[in-house]
């Protein structure tokens, strides 16, 4: 204790106040439940890892604003929650004002009001803003999340990319590593097809790789079967050590896995090592794939591969899960892959503009949102294949965790609508107003915007966002200390002119309140 | 301008974008409605005096930050915005859950969680906070607006009040005259007798003087009428200059304000010059009561007194009012009264700990709110005369409004819960996580809240906080530029288990926005 030399004679007392029996002990090694640590979140507070946290993110946003406000000449500019619906924010929460049906809506994101202070001539704002997203029940979502918010005219994306890397090098906490500028950039079809996903884990390596070529005669069924399609592949990743430390019930889980949620067939082959149980089809490789295999994929004594088969971005994908599974299950068994104390950096960029509609794939739909700019190499394709035009989109990546998004902005007002309206068949009417702020001279400009929850969670090492949030809410979005939402007399709704509509069938509340678990995408 | 003396040799020049004729020109001699400026806001922020403001604002935001976070070791905690109706919270607005008659609430202030962050060893608080208050229409108030929210503890109303002086004088803008710190400090019972009102404007004199004494046997009728109750009191103010400048058109206005808002009779006395127009009964007055007038208000060659005549408060709030009218009066007539360049502070303290409640005079409710402390000399009166009761509530006034107000915090749970249950007669229930976290050992505490809105408006001399807010919504609360609050398809409230109950009245959505304008009070 830093008091503990200090001798104190008490000449008098006053007693300020009692405690009583509290429901839990305030001591870390005291198991609790996180409901019972959400119910009493005031006592939660006090415990040695909620003060750190919080500390920790009081002193690294103030580090944030002073690097911004005070070093690079940024305003910091407060913009409405009180906003109305943005095209496809299907994710906004309604507020019913006292006119009837008319409605604000809680934004998620400050996207246009910025953008907007970028035609007022504000042309270095930031915030630390707060956003809205309800997504009903989510893990380790909140309902209300925090983002440090910036928009800079006259800039493109490496001129993003260096700010944000300065500003994180200068509001490191000091009891950390410190960050090492420039962080390294991938394109998104290199992190795809070397890690099947767009945030890559870049703390350790199983990389995937590509094996067709290994196996164009191949006597595998499914890996014959795939590669005779145009656009088929074989993929695998290896795993070192894998053969000395995975056990046969874990390969088993994995390929499970890879059937249930991606209804792909994984194959497990142990090049070196004599062990194919669980792979009779393992049999069928020729000494001469074997080998090439092995110096393919550099393997080792050990190691293990995992291969599958199919279209790129599916093969991809599901080996990209793996990876990841691999990395849990070797760490699980004492292997260190990812260091705690290691923060690796990652931006991925050239993201495509344009997706095929998920409910109808012959139409497009932004991959991120509407006013990101196309790369400037891809213009020419706007007009005859949207679908391979790449965008100035950037995120950061740290630890495999998005932590950041930005892109710069489209600044034509013609190119605008013609994307709204030509491409994604958008009801412009919703956007006149930011369509015709582009119309007066808009400069320009790009931004992004951080996660504070997500990169403070992973700065501290905690489990959840909630363990960096003063008073989050659960999962299912409650707050369990005061017990919000709640039960309104129908009189408070009268002057929003609003009533409920209770469910027909008397179970739909209590249904409504278990509602299915939903995994992370 | 400063590139002035720079000629740029021009090699080559890309046009980046162009610009459509501007609805309005950007030049402060341009006159243009507010309605025309909100529409475009984002080109009435290219203006001059916008950038101005809004580049002031960041700049003292961040010192206060500065103050509070790196110099006084302040912890900046983000509290929830989807929160539970308080108590009382009928100017919240609600946000529809998806669980069918559940509803989150826009929190006023974050008053619990601040007080939760105190139990929770969180001992020195402050956050930026942003509020929101469903007031409908009222002009100068914004439904989101934003606070400096502070809370300590173990402090006192002194150390509190000290902290925001050296807050305000550290973050002080370079090109303003500097704070003199310490603050004035008046009680209410004296702002109200010489003021007639709880944020007096100390920029200038005309304080009320109680003059009862010198009409004990007057003749004129309604100061004696007044004099025969037992609270009967006569007040007056007394213009310097009044008879020089003011015309009788003047004094007339000043009598009908008395009388069709205070339903107060009001008397012009010239008691040195010889101009008794418009007061007749002015004749009654004897000479022995006018040369004791001229002495006890220190009465000058023109000076004009007012004088009305009732019960104390109503007496000083009518004079109130008139003083600031006769400030506005002399000041159009070319008169400096309020010098733009001073920065009047003053603490307002010992404020009544509770109020009659206005529709039922009988019962009690909170001058503030349930959690403000009483005053320690007053507490033995709780039991028997809780109307006699001071608080422990402090407002900061400057040069006549409100900017802040706290106060030190009930700690005691009992304590609290006598107030809130027998005194004030509030559902605890709704209370109860307070409750009980004050019944785990919290500690004494206290705290203030800024209106940083008004306090930049004031600092800027800027006419409205519109000015000093980025995108500002109308006194109807709409945003001009976006149309929000705007209509949804009754699909989109589907998930929110709400429908729109259509006034019956087909005329009623007109009425209801053409809402009846409601003065401030």
């Amino acid at each position: 204790m830093p008091t503990g030399e200090i001798e104190i004679k008490v000449k008098s007392a006053q007693l300020l106040n009692t405690c009583k029996k509290l429901p839990f002990e305030i001591k870390d090694f005291v198991k609790k439940t996180e409901a019972l640590r959400l119910q009493y979140r005031y006592l939660d507070l006090r415990s040695f890892q909620m003060q750190y946290n919080l500390r920790l993110r009081s002193r690294m946003v103030m580090k944030m604003r002073e690097y911004l406000c005070n070093l690079h000449g940024f305003v910091d500019i407060e913009t409405p929650t009180l906003f109305k619906r943005t095209p496809g924010g299907a994710k906004e929460f309604v507020i019913p004002s006292r006119e009837p049906g008319k409605f604000y809506c809680l934004p998620q994101s400050p996207q246009q009001f910025k953008q907007l202070l970028m035609v007022g001539g504000l042309d270095r704002y930031f915030q630390v803003a707060r956003c809205y997203r309800d997504e009903g029940s989510r893990p380790d979502r909140q309902p209300e999340f925090t983002q440090i918010d910036i928009e800079m005219s006259f800039v493109d994306q490496i001129g993003i990319q260096s700010l944000i890397e300065g500003l994180l090098q200068y509001s490191w906490p000091s009891d950390k590593d410190p960050v090492v500028v420039p962080f390294p950039s991938m394109t998104f079809a290199e992190a795809l097809a070397s890690y099947g996903t767009d945030k890559p884990d870049t703390r350790f390596g199983m990389k995937i790789v590509d094996i067709s070529d290994v196996f164009r005669n191949t006597k595998v069924g499914f890996l014959q079967d795939a590669l005779s399609k145009p656009q088929g592949t074989v993929k695998a990743i290896c795993i070192s050590e894998g053969a000395k430390y995975l056990k046969r019930k874990d390969i088993e889980s994995l390929r499970k896995l890879a059937a249930d949620h991606f209804n792909q067939e994984v194959l497990p082959v142990f090049p070196k090592a004599n062990r194919n149980w669980n792979s009779p089809v393992a049999k069928s490789i020729m000494e001469e794939q074997r080998s090439e295999l092995i110096r393919l994929m550099e393997i080792q004594e050990d190691g293990v591969v995992l291969l599958t088969a199919g279209e790129h971005r599916k093969a991809c994908s599901v080996l990209g899960k793996l990876r990841l599974e691999c990395a849990d299950l070797l760490e699980a068994r004492g292997l260190v892959l990812r260091d705690p104390a290691l923060f690796s950096f990652l931006w991925v960029v050239d993201f495509p503009l344009f997706l095929p509609k998920e409910e109808n794939p012959g139409e497009l739909e932004s991959a991120h949102h509407p006013f990101t700019a196309p790369h400037p190499s891809d213009i020419h394709l706007l007009h005859t294949e949207p679908k391979q035009v790449r965008s100035q989109h950037y995120d950061l990546v740290l630890n495999g965790n998005e932590i950041g998004g930005g892109s710069i902005r489209i600044h034509d007002a013609e190119l605008q609508r013609y994307i709204l309206a030509t491409l994604l068949k958008e009801d412009v009417k919703l956007l006149s107003h930011l369509l015709q702020a582009l119309d007066f001279g808009a400069p320009p400009h790009g931004g992004i915007a951080l996660g504070l929850d997500r990169l403070i969670c992973l700065v501290t090492g905690a489990p959840s966002i909630r363990d960096v949030i003063a008073f989050p809410k659960s999962f299912r979005g409650h707050d369990l200390m005061s017990n919000a939402p709640d039960s309104l007399p129908p009189e408070e709704l009268k002057p929003y002119h609003i009533q409920v509509s209770w469910p027909a069938d008397s179970e739909a509340e209590k249904s409504s309140l278990n509602q299915p678990y939903h995994p992370e995408s």
